[in-house]
C-alpha cells in the first residue's frame, strides 16, 4: 500500500524522518511517496491544490497524509475521508475541501480512536503522533469504521471560486508555484470555446492563451493552462513571482471579446 | 533493512543520489529514507540533534548514515556505534554525543575495513565511498565486528548543557527551525513541578509557557516544549528567526518565581 | 528494477509527486530513487552534469529519467538512449550529452509510441505524461524496440570543453554547487603530472591544488579535485557564490610552471 505526504514541515528539522519512521515501526513493507513538504508554513489552500493535483496519479487504495495544520493542538478534529477509492487523512480546517467537492458521496470521520495512535501525542505534532500511525494501521488492513465516528459537518472551504460573467471571469492568485508562475483559481474548461481573451493582473496585460511558455518572446508575460490544469501567469525565463504588482491574492481578470 | 541518512549535502547536488546509487548496488533491497540533507553547512551540533529527534521513532536493527564532516580528508576516524538496538555511522567529531550520552554502554568501532569501502575513496567524499557501502555491507549482513576495531576514546562534545540553578534555568539557542522557531538546549522535563515562569531572551519576555502556538494572539512571541521536547520561542503566524536579537547561541533565561 | 529522477521540477508543487503517481500507477513495485530536483530552471548543461555525477553509481539496468526541458510542448523529440547498461529518458535539447561522449554506441530512440504515453498529454508537462510512463512501462518489461524509432541526429551540446594549451588551461565555471562551489569544466585528469600550478579566477588566486578544504586557513580561497572529479573552488567555511567577481561563465585560467 502506498502512503503520500504533503505537509508543510519542511525538509531542515527531524519532522518527515520521524513521521516515516513512526510508519515503518507500524507496517515496514509501506511504501511512503513524498508529494511535498514545502507548502507555505499553515498555507492550508495551497496544500489542499498541490494534493488535488497530484492524488488522482495514484492508484486506487491509496493513503493521503496532508498537514497543513494552524490549529495542531486545540479542539479541532482529525479527519478520515474515505473518497474515490483513495483514503485522506488531515486535520478538519477545509484542506480536503477539493475532495469533497469533487466527490459528493464522501464518507468522513473522525479519527479517535487512540489506540491507533502513538504512546504519547504531543500537542504540536499530530503529523507524527496521530496521522502517520493512523495510515499505517490502515494500511495494514485496519478497519476504517474502527478508526472513529462517521461524522457529517466536516469544516468546509476555505476556497473561493472565480466570479464568471457573460463578457469575462474575475479570479485571483492562489498561490506561486517552484518557477514563480502565479497559479490561479481560474480552471481551463473555463475558457474553452472562447474566441478572444484579454488577461489582466496587476500592471499586466496579456493577449490571448497560449499553449507553451515558449509561444512568447523571451522576458514577454504568457498566459496558458498550466499542467495542474488552471490558468496561470508566466514569464518566459523570469518570474511573475518577482514582477510588481503580482502577490497571492491579486485579482485576475479574463476578459472576452 | 532500514538505512536512514542525516547530512548537510544538500538536494541540489549528485551528492545524496550518488550515495544511494552506491548503496542500492550493494543491496538492491535496501530501504533507504532521508532524515534531512538540509542540516547547515558542516554544523555538527545541528545535525546530532536532529539525529538525535528522528532515530528512536525508527524499529530496532535500524541503519543510521550521519555526516556533517569539516574534517573530512583529515587524519579523523569514521565511526560505527552499536547503541540502543540502532546502527549509527558518523565521522568521529563529537556528532554522536547525543547517542554516547544516552547509551552508556555503546560499542564504538573504528572503521578501517577497506573492504567495505568504495573502490577509490575521493578524499573529499566519504558520504558515498566509506559511510554508505559500509551501511549496505551491514544491511546485508555483514559482522560489525568485521567492519573495524572496537575504540574506547571517540571524540565527545561539543555539547553545552544549559545551566540549571535554584530559581532559574541558563540555556541557549541552538538553530533554528524551518519555521523559523528558536529552539534550544533546555529540556522539557526540567521545567515541570515549577508553578510560574518567565522566560527572557534577547528584547523578548514571555510569560508561562503555552501548550500550542496558538494559545497567544496572533504576532505574539510563545514559549511552548516543541515536538522534539525542548523549549523553543515561536511566534504566532511569525518567525523567531527574523526578531532583532535572535540569532544560535544567544542565551535563554528561564525564571521560576 | 531503480527508476531514478533528476529535474528543475522542484520539491514545492505536485509535479515530482504526480511523475511518482503515474509510474507506480503502471509498476507497483517500481524502486524510485530522487537524484535531484534542485536543478536550475530550464539549466540543461547543470541538469546533464548532476546526472553524469551520480548515473554510474546506480546498478546496470537501471532507468534515468532527466528532465531539463525549455522546449516543452515544440516540436522537440523526447528520446531514450540506451548506453552502457542504463537506459535514459530525456528532452532532446544535449542533455545527455555527456552520455554521449562516454558511449559512442549508444543506441538513440525517438519516443513515439503513445500506447506508452499517458491518456492525455498535456503540452508543458512531459515529465509526468511521457517520460514517466515510459520509463515505467520499460521497467515493467515493455521492449525498448517498440518505444519508437531509431534515430541518428540526436541533439548534441551544449557542452563547452576547456582549451588545454601548452602551459595551462582555459576553463569556466560551470555552476556553483549546495555549499557555493564554484565547479568548473577542468576535468582533474587534466592536471595530473603538472608540477606547479596556478589557478586564476575573477579576483582570486590560488597556489597549488588542495587535497581537502581543510588544507588552507579558514576563509582563504583552495583549488581541488572535487568528489565529482573536477576542479573546484571553494572558500573553506565560506562560499564561493558570494565572492565579487565569481559567476556562472566565469574564465579559469590553470598556468602550469
Amino acid at each position: 500500500v502506498i502512503i503520500t505526504l504533503t505537509t508543510d514541515f519542511g525538509l531542515r528539522d527531524a519532522y518527515v524522518g520521524s513521521m516515516k519512521g513512526v510508519i515503518l515501526s507500524i507496517h515496514p513493507q509501506a511504501r511512503i511517496i513524498d508529494i511535498t513538504h514545502d507548502i507555505g508554513p499553515q498555507n492550508v489552500v495551497q496544500c489542499g491544490f498541490v494534493l488535488r493535483q497530484a492524488y488522482p496519479c495514484f492508484p486506487a487504495g491509496s493513503i493521503h497524509v496532508a498537514v497543513a495544520d494552524p490549529g495542531v493542538g486545540t479542539e479541532r478534529r482529525a479527519l478520515m475521508v474515505l473518497a474515490g477509492g483513495h483514503v485522506f487523512l488531515a486535520p478538519d480546517n477545509g484542506l480536503l475541501e477539493s475532495v469533497f467537492e469533487a466527490h459528493a458521496g464522501a464518507a468522513v470521520f473522525s479519527l479517535t480512536n487512540e489506540a491507533y495512535f502513538r504512546k504519547s501525542v504531543s500537542p504540536t505534532f499530530h503529523g507524527r503522533d496521530v496521522f502517520a500511525p493512523s495510515a499505517a494501521h490502515l494500511a495494514m488492513g485496519a478497519d476504517p469504521q474502527d478508526m472513529g465516528e462517521r461524522i457529517f459537518d466536516p469544516v468546509r472551504g476555505p476556497v473561493t471560486r472565480p466570479l464568471v460573467k457573460k463578457h469575462g471571469i474575475t479570479g485571483r492568485i492562489l498561490f506561486f508555484d517552484h518557477y514563480g508562475n502565479a497559479v490561479t483559481d481560474i480552471e481551463g474548461g473555463m475558457l474553452t470555446g472562447t474566441r478572444r481573451t484579454e488577461i489582466r493582473v496587476g500592471p499586466v496585460e496579456i493577449h490571448g492563451v497560449s499553449r507553451t511558455y515558449a509561444d512568447v518572446p523571451l522576458g514577454d508575460p504568457a498566459a496558458l493552462i498550466g499542467s495542474h490544469g488552471n490558468l496561470e501567469i508566466a514569464f518566459h525565463g523570469g518570474s511573475a513571482e518577482k514582477q510588481a504588482g503580482l502577490a497571492e491574492g491579486v485579482s485576475v481578470e479574463v476578459l472576452f471579446y
